[in-house]
């Protein structure tokens, strides 16, 4: 039986309407009564999971999972050892460095050398000022990163930005993207090279649904 | 000014009413519509702070806070450089392995060497087997641990439990106690030390009234 982990949030529902494209019903996971982590779809095609966005990653690693749907965020954070697969085209956000609108930055290389950078995405922002050559240290933090600037904690942050609603009502503005995010699909290697369970066709299918929505 | 962070979440209405009990009113982090991360209270005399748990001993390591409040599991797993001053005694619960009901194994010590173990706490489960000599493939998980062993990704979990209701749901049963685990108050060291704002005065009133709520 195919199997298949979707993240929790922002992504579920493209994610649902997607899989509903090619006969998949996950739907039950929108409901927010449901408590069920674990679904078979109603033709008993297909399992899905439902985790936590960064948990994603990890269960097409392990091959719990034979395909994910997940943020290209969490993919440059965690480098997970995954069949990059395609780009699902929704889901769309930057990775940025943001600074309090009152200090005297606008651009990541105007930091001062050993400031501070708050961030959830550690990697990927320590591989952005090694690029820059610029010393910093990176603060990791699990929320509310914007926090970091206010307190004084930190001289910026790198976090994503979507609509950038959140940086303006916390006086802070965008200086550098670092990439920008979809979602994509992702696939356990080993169960992609061998097609077990028609993989192939499945995703097929889905990248032809993608190509319609587009 | 006296600056204290405190966690969102489970021991956030213990950690307000405790303040209360020494006179600085943060309750307004109760009221489900309040956006507001950074607030004074009404007597002007201390600033709080409301982060996600795991990011308080950041804010104290790094002195934006001279106070805060978080479980001992945290405590475990990040060792923070903060100064430990006082079990406060709520917010019980205890780290622990949970494994499959129907599986075979009743202790730590049954579990297969080299199986997998699945965890938000990697650095309490690596120490835990470790010190049973036990080797173990750590799987980080953020969130809906008990997914591991109902997947078949791991044999077994380490996480925290408190009334037990969420393992008996999913089939899994506690096997080991790795510690107990309650809020405690931690403070930055260097403050501690130099007494800035009359911070030994704050901790004697805060110690005064966990004892009298004991």
């Amino acid at each position: 039986m195919l199997t298949v982990v979707l993240p929790k949030g922002a992504l579920l529902p493209d994610s649902i309407r997607l899989l509903k494209a090619v006969g998949l019903d996950f739907s039950v996971f929108l409901d927010p009564a449901n408590r069920l982590l674990q679904i078979t779809d109603p033709t008993g095609t297909a399992k899905a999971f439902l985790v936590r966005n960064y948990d994603v990653p990890v269960y097409v690693e392990y091959g719990q999972a034979q395909l994910g749907i997940i943020g290209y965020d969490v993919l440059r954070e965690k480098v997970p050892q995954v069949a990059h697969l395609a780009d699902l085209g929704f889901g769309k956000c930057r990775m940025s460095v943001a600074v309090k609108q009152s200090s005297p930055y606008r651009s990541a290389l105007d930091l001062p050398l050993y400031g501070r950078v708050a961030s959830k995405f550690v990697h990927c922002s320590r591989e952005y000022f090694d690029s820059l050559d610029l010393p910093v240290e990176i603060v990791p933090l699990y929320g509310s990163v914007e926090l970091g600037p206010i307190t004084g904690m930190s001289e910026a942050i790198v976090d994503l930005v979507a609509t950038g609603t959140t940086l303006r009502e916390n006086g802070l503005i965008e200086t550098d993207v670092l990439f920008e995010s979809t979602a994509r699909l992702i696939a356990h290697p080993l169960s992609y090279r061998l097609n077990t369970d028609s993989l192939s066709e499945w995703i097929e299918k889905l990248r032809s649904a993608v190509a319609i929505a587009a």
